[in-house]
């Protein structure tokens, strides 16, 4: 099978490589589709921080696809179903796994960092981590399950109500899924901010109330015109310094500030504890996507969810190379890799 | 003024009343708009468990209006301003009040029950229980914000997310809102059990993905065959010994069955604890409506909460009386009252 | 080995039996203590409801040891290990498991039910449901730690603060366990309800601060006379129909009542779902042990949760079958079997 | 009557002022015990982010005493009666009373900082602040009452569990508050930070497991050997912003860091949110006392909470311009004034 193997800092090459074994309890799936993400833009760059990887691997973790093959254990999924994953996986007997923390597991497992993922024609997968879709789903958009269902697990920590006002901080692929969890939620009023006109314009028609750029307006003063009181939840989806100091900046009282852009794990940011207590702020992030994806796929498929929107290009594994390399490129929106295109 | 007031069971008349005073604290409101509740209709009836009301009181507690006068010490609200009010006061000494759970006040005044409410032409209403509405407000859906508020504190209690299963029990006025906050809290189901077709018409019409006459249909087959898999949340609004009962048996592991509709005081429903512990549901019932006016009249007003179509007539004070008396008629839908029409 | 198997309603034969085969993963534990259950005997009577038991099977299912020999796979715990288990193991991959509440897995398996269990002298254990204790740590202790995990993950849903006031009702094993747990969690008060005269001692001695006789004393009358106002929080541990009524009636306002004693299965309580709606109470059940075995350890060995006062006698293998069969010597307090004794 | 009032900066003088007015709702205390708090310094020196103070104002909101007349409506305290204050009241009508979070309001009033408070002969306050004692109560521990509120409340957002590992730093006043709090909570091991040798003597006196020097031990290195493994939250009592940031470094996963302690309101405190966003750590302040004061009073009352080891000295109205002018006196622990001592 065609795939695309990672080998070190800045170097992808496109091999041909054995279809992967079906082990008795394990799915194999002919990948669709296989969402770009900035964990795997971290790992093609080496840094620090990123997950550990031990090349030579199969990148790729958000991906969805048709069963090729069963083995002799997998009772719920035939040959044909359509699949989508969650990549991570638990070993059920360290302190977290035992004590209801199991996303902090001690020995987790990744496919697409510690084991071969979906930048590949096949993947072959635990069935417990295999979630069968409608047969009428859209594969691409069943591609972003993973990040919806991390999405889902920051926003569930902010506490949004009916009738409360939410602000997101960044209108990339995160921020503008936040801003639709916020609007399915009921938030009365979803601010945007975000600098690019185009993705403010996206923001609005997938939802959001009040889009402002933070760059050129004036943040506060617009927030004032159009009578925004209280903001109970922040969430900061630009993984900036000078963003997470404006959450809590705009946080209301006893608000939430969702910290849920990821900054370079040396980053400091300078907070006012003083500020924290007089507002009452509660400062959190959020880790990874634990018991979320049935939720982030349902919301998908019923299309309360709009995952393709912001989608730049359904692309090749040989583009990928150029995606994972150019910023510029990715700064189009998501590039989500079809491993049987030419 | 004109006035309708409470005499004693089945004992309503339309009177001349004095204008009431304004003190220095108070808003005179024009009353626009007043609800005819369940709580009128037991009052009314003389039932047992009803609001204490000492008469000759004026009934009325869901209303709106404009202002007309203010007292000395009114700073925030001016004459002419649209206006709704909360009916519930508090002492702010007893115990229930200092441990933060003051819906419990013992001595919890209320607008339309201890004191003249907003079946008359005017009302006079202490300040902090004023709430200031936008320009172009409608005064006829803003009288709901009341019972809003009280679904908006029974559905906070249900913990519902963004993907979460949500079945409501009776399409009345009350189903039908609690309908449209399990669909704007982003539920990825909602069912809809109302015997009566128009009502599940207009559930469909709120938002509701499935509705079932639990009378003629199979709701457990209906389900299946709609893949409905656990329940999150049951939300019963009939107030009927059947169906808390139906809510306990349909809810799924570790829901909330929240028991919004009141049944007689005395009425009692079997319940098998064994069945409760097997599924871990956690069983509630909703108490009013504390802190959650302010969301209410947001979510009224920036249309989220459709609380109109469900309106039969909006009637004068003289047909009040037939509205009290006549079960019939109330079957039709939600009655308010406009004092001011002949 | 020495062991008690199942064979049937009112069946348990004392038999040699092999010693279990012991996997990579596994651990072979040579019993010290296991604890004679509700649970274990209503398997032995046949009751409908009780866990699934396929003949010939030894049941125990809380119990502890030292560890005799482990797998190719187990690294961290040695021969020579004083041990206790979690029975309870979960299938990772149904909808419960998927959704962070695997105490509902679907394919649940259970050592002492669905596997051979802890009356005998020898159990194999799966390394993941194995928990190291300390060198000195009391292995009776020990063997209560899942009793003492089932009452933590019920107190958990109980909200209890420092400063709540907490009623217990039954003085058994579960009840004395839930008044300790009370007292440690900060409880400004915690009252035990409970017929026998010696059990009201044993709670006032683990830390109740009122014992009450439910059945000679006036028990409102009782607690008026010692100025206990709202309970916060009230713990049904008999299992009655008549306790559970009684918690009810008794629970203040926003309290929670917890039904954490077993009715039968088809068991119905009547209950009004005024008097719930007129106090906020909240009705919850709890399922199990999920997630609470690590504190439990914790707690019986600082020594936090005294287990050991309530037990009546630790015996042997052969006198299990009578108290099995005895409700009378059941009365008396907590069995724990010794397979090693004579 | 003889006072302590506050003419600005520095200034504080003892007067003599006549009796304050009773009105109708109104209870006159005989002041017996008023304690000196580091809002009290922080006004004295005149502190940006202080309380606003318009002098000539009596200082000191942590009192208890005797009641010596009431107002004509005040029914449930009668003369002779021992009480304590909470000294925050809010207004019932802005959007924070409103909404649920009364102690946001925006037109708070405070005894002894908006209006004359304890550090007098007598004070004049309103019923529903006042707290009714038990006859044999202790009037210096009661009149810690707030303080232990504010704890509380702090306290609460830990969701401390029987078998957490709580981290206290500081051993104040406020951090041996803390230390009970959460040794009565039920914590597995509670582990005190302070430099001072005394102050760790008394923690380990009021509960403490273990009480660590962080200027001359290394606080991970004693974790280690004493096996704390991952603990739930740390509770920061020093209100430095190098223990603040310690507070983040050693908090375990999913674990709350409450900076309970007060900085300058410009200190910064840089993090990193790469690390709260691997530990998932949430990060709180609490904000003084809402709806906490009963379960304060109940919990000095009954002893479970010892507030009187820590004090250093009862003294007179003219010592208290020693104290407050003095860091090096009141390093020797709590200060309370008895206006009537000579
Ligand atoms: N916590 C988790 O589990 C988790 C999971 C997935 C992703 N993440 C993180 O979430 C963040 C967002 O991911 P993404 O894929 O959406 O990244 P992205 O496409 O880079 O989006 C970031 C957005 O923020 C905008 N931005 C830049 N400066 C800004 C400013 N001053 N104010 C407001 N917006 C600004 C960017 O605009 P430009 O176009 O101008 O750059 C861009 O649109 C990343 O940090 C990622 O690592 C976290
Ligand atoms: N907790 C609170 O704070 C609070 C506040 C306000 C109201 N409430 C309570 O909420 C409940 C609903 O109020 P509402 O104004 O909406 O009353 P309603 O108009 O009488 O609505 C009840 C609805 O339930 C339907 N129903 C009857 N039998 C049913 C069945 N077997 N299955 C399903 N639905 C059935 C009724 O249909 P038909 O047309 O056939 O009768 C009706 O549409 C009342 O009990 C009220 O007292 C509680
Ligand atoms: N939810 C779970 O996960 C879970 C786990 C374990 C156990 N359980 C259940 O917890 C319950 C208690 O277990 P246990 O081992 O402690 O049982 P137990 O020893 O039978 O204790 C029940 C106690 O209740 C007392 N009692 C009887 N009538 C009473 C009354 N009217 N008022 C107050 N107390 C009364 C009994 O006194 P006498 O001596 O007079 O009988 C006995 O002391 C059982 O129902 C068990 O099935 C639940
Ligand atoms: N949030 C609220 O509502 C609220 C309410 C009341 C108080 N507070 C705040 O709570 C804090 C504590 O109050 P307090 O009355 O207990 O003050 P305190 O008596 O000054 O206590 C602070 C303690 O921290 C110790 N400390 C100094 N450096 C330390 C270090 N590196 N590591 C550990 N401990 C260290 C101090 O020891 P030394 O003796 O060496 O100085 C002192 O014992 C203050 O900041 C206060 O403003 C907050
Ligand atoms: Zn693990
Ligand atoms: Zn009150
Ligand atoms: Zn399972
Ligand atoms: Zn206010």
């Amino acid at each position: 099978m065609k795939s695309a193997v990672f080998y070190g800092k800045h170097d992808v090459r496109i091999e041909e490589a054995p279809q992967p074994k079906v082990g008795a309890d394990d799915v194999l799936i002919r990948i669709a589709a296989c969402g770009v993400c900035g964990t795997d833009v971290h790992i093609f760059e080496g840094d620090k921080g990123a997950a550990d990887v031990t090349p030579p691997t199969i990148l790729g973790h958000e991906f969805s696809g048709i069963v090729e093959a069963v083995g002799d254990n997998v009772k719920d999924i035939a040959v044909g179903d359509k699949v989508c994953v969650d990549p991570n996986d638990t070993c059920g007997e360290c302190y977290y796994c035992r004590n209801g923390i199991a996303h902090f597991c001690e020995h987790m497992t990744g496919i697409g960092t510690t084991t071969d993922g979906g930048f590949a024609q096949y993947c072959s997968v635990h069935k417990k981590q295999v979630y069968k879709l409608l047969p009428e789903a859209s594969l691409v958009a069943c591609a972003m399950a993973e990040p919806v269902a991390c999405c889902l697990h920051g926003f569930d920590m902010c506490d949004v109500q009916p009738g409360s006002v939410v602000m997101v901080i960044g209108g990339g692929m995160i921020g503008l899924i936040m801003v639709q969890l916020a609007k399915i939620a009921g938030a009365h009023k979803v601010i945007l901010l975000e600098p690019v006109a185009v993705k403010r314009e996206m923001g609005a028609k997938l939802g959001a109330d009040l889009c402002i750029d933070p760059l050129s307006e004036d943040v506060k003063a617009v927030l004032a015109a159009h009578h925004v009181g209280r903001i109970n939840a922040v969430i900061e989806c630009a993984g900036l310094k000078s963003t997470i100091a404006q959450a809590i900046d705009l946080a209301g009282k006893q608000s939430t500030v969702m910290m849920f852009g990821l900054t370079k794990p040396d980053d400091e940011v300078p907070i006012k504890p003083f500020e924290i207590f007089q507002k009452e702020v509660v400062l959190k992030a959020s880790y990874i996507n634990p018991y979320t994806q049935t939720r982030a796929v349902d919301l998908i498929q019923s299309g309360k969810i709009d995952v393709t929107s912001m989608v730049a290009e359904v692309c090749s594994l040989e583009k990928l190379k150029e995606v994972l390399a150019d910023p510029a490129l990715r700064a189009k929106g998501k590039y989500i890799v079809d491993p049987w295109m030419a």
